[in-house]
């Protein structure tokens, strides 16, 4: 047994997207349950995971796990290629505090939060521009942290109608944080990042990656519902 | 059974693209049945499904199926995956109203249309730039409304040659927008997105994604069109 | 049967590239044949099919086929989809007249071409800039006309050497135009690409996609020469 | 057996990334082993080599190996090719002295290192920017080993903390450099990438490619955690 | 039999990677010897092979073949076809003489050239910039000649370490000229690309697209170090 890998500070983010292989699914009919089991076990470590089936074709099924033990993650991500699904996209990343808020109580919920079940999810990955005439790296600290209160207060306005989650992905995956947004209306998901899109930070400075939207479920009736049901 | 999610405004649109799986067609008789039920099924349950006949490679068959709950929607998307088809591409947004007018009718007709038929459909996505020299979300207003008023103008010279649906994807899929055209006449088609590409809104601030072009038929006469035969 | 989708100006144009199922090709003895049965019998129809073996691996056959009916074109899309080919690329245009001339003469050809056999041929789609400081869409016609006529003229330079067919795209496929050049020279295909490249049109103006270069044979010998041979 | 193709300074890296053939493995009991008998033969005959397990689906799998001779690393490569391992991706380099410096221990550690065992890896490519406004290219030695000094600084921070080991891929591959991270403490390859892109080095002329992330385990435990058990 | 296809000046020139399909190469006992078959009877009808085991997993093997005849250097192409290979990329041009100097020796080499047996090449595509302040095609032929004096002076300094030979592919394959450069010594393929990198044509002026490196061995040789040993 190999020792935990854990971040000096916060927890590591598993955004695992799959679509199910039906020929070995048909042949396998341990399947979905070993899936239920990982994602049990998993969550019975101190990790948390939430279940979604994916609107579109980007992929069928998809988990968003997190926690502290990178290697406990990584054992997720195998039990679940033992099962018949096949990868479709993946985001790696670790939570982190905001470095423009001294609040702790707001930093410790973005280190180390508890997510809530929503009916709905939208993920995906953003840099910020570097760009010539709009480099967001060449800003002074007190410019971005003006900027990002703004952004902030546009994000409030959607308080109980939005749950964000920003995790950060520079030197990890492709893009340097990641989003997931959860809301029971998935009209929500469209007008947050809509409004968001006229403030200065996502207008002159934000890129955005693929986005995917899923409905949430319980792991059970996520997997019944994309065609892997437990014998 | 899940309740259903529906948006606060608006309803769901699914454009779903498949090529064929030619063996699992062969070896599967009721593959085509499947599919025509799946159709005839969510038309019974209070949405719309078009289907279409995809030419070129980048797909064989495609449905556009919308209406008010994204779990429904869901299902239909299952449902083919049970059927001898393979996924292509898809692309999922939902209906909503401009904000550029207050005719009530008009949005009316944008969350709540219904799809006409005609011989030919074209759909692409599309977003509006944001460079630091052309930068459609640092506009006002004003500006903004004016601009989609000359496109709009446009776009009515095609009535009754052309019925454009506008839906919203931000946050939703990769792009900002979904465009979807039904007309009798291809050429018109071409026409109509020729001409609009004159117009400052497409000019200098539009951003487009790949165009899928189909033949719109009857859903049983799709189906055989592309190899799938009722059995 | 349906009846013809048929453009109100112009035919459609399809550009369909494959790659030869070798597996199902030996188990297949019909194949070939029945490829051969589409292309003649889409040629019975009235329309226009050129046959050609793929330079390098982007695809191994290629065909372009050109007439009045969308219907019947996907029909023979459709056809060699039962054939062991496997789709590689795929470009959907319509023919269309120059809207900077009023030659009737030149529109009709353009319109209502009859394409000659050449032994090489290369295809690629392009678009007009819409930068900030090269917008094409921005020039006024009459600059755009002065334009076009240069690049024109650089064209007439190769008569003899090389024929051009220009079709329309826009709305309909993923670039706004399909070049199609056929020549007996493949060095003359170079030649005047690269000329007109220093034309302001093209160097200011021009954006590009994948380039296809085949050799254009008789359907039988172009199947033989990609393995495909008839019973 | 061919001579050997040494480079006439530095050593070649190839950093070689797999996802793992389920099937396949199931069914070579031996491929495991196979495995860990061409790493260990690679290190008997001078080279070096990191085994690590992918987080996300990039991958499952990844190896650096490095060394004096081209061929010896192609016939690693090649003896991977014969285990159940299916090539992701993979980036081809070789060690380079900094040009920036003049001292020779630094460029010795460069040209041939010695890699440390940590917890994580991260890998990424990258190139330097050559717009017209941000032309690494067109700045004087002076300027570029100004700019360099001040990056390094930035690194030096992270002494103890993250090893860094720059290689050079120019004509090589597909980007500029390699870059790869080795840290106990994931947090700190997020931190230091994150902090160098406020360097100017970075955020005025960095242009990245696709970033992989790993836990290093020893070999045999690196592909128990993949599911390849040796027999 | 077709008639060749001999462009008016130049030769034909395809690069050719391929993966080793294992499984048809197992089962397939006379696949090596095909190979080297079709290898020996093109080069003994006047055109010229080389061959290369490729680093990383681009390919795993590579052929450059060029000469006088499009049709026979298709028949190349598809010899290989029937070998158990899969195609993994390719590239198409035409030997092009420079039409900067006119010097009549240094043309016949470029056009008709001899390639000598080196240890280790390079090919990638290039294209020249067409931005609005970098637009290589609105420079007149002057700067042109003079720019390319410069860069050709850079490449002389390394006569004797590195051979050079670039092709034209303007209208034939995807970006403008194919480079493909041969030395004993992968250090050399690196320091000259780099070393032109800071020269204004590259600087300012090149685009550069994908870079494969191999290892060059004898056709027999380069087949074993690959998997695919002669029966």
């Amino acid at each position: 047994m190999s020792e935990a890998v854990v971040p000096s500070e916060g927890w590591g983010v598993l955004h695992l997207l799959y679509t199910v292989d039906r020929a070995r699914a048909e042949a396998d009919a341990g399947g979905a349950k070993r899936i239920l089991d990982a994602v049990a076990s998993l969550e019975s470590d101190g990790h948390q995971v939430l279940t979604f089936a994916v609107l579109g074709h980007k992929a069928d099924l998809g988990f968003m796990a997190l926690g502290p033990d990178l290697v406990r993650l990584h054992e997720f991500q195998q039990e679940l290629a033992g099962a018949p699904l096949t990868p479709a996209w993946s985001y790696t990343s670790l939570t982190e505090r905001s470095e423009y808020t001294d609040d702790e109580e707001r930093a410790r919920a973005r280190l180390y939060p508890t997510l809530p079940m929503k009916r709905a999810l939208c993920f995906y990955p953003m840099s910020k521009r570097r760009a010539s005439d709009a480099n967001w790296y060449e800003l002074d600290f007190d410019e971005r942290k003006r900027l990002m209160g703004g952004h902030a207060r546009v994000g409030r306005t959607y308080a109980g109608r939005v749950v964000q989650l920003i995790t950060g992905s520079t030197g990890i995956d492709d893009w340097e944080w990641g989003v997931t947004l959860l809301a029971d209306d998935p009209a929500a998901l469209k007008e947050i990042v809509y409004e968001m899109r006229f403030d200065e930070v996502s207008s002159r400075y934000g890129e955005f990656g693929p986005f995917v939207t899923g409905l949430l479920f319980p792991p059970d009736e996520a997997l019944r519902r994309v065609g892997l049901v437990p014998a």
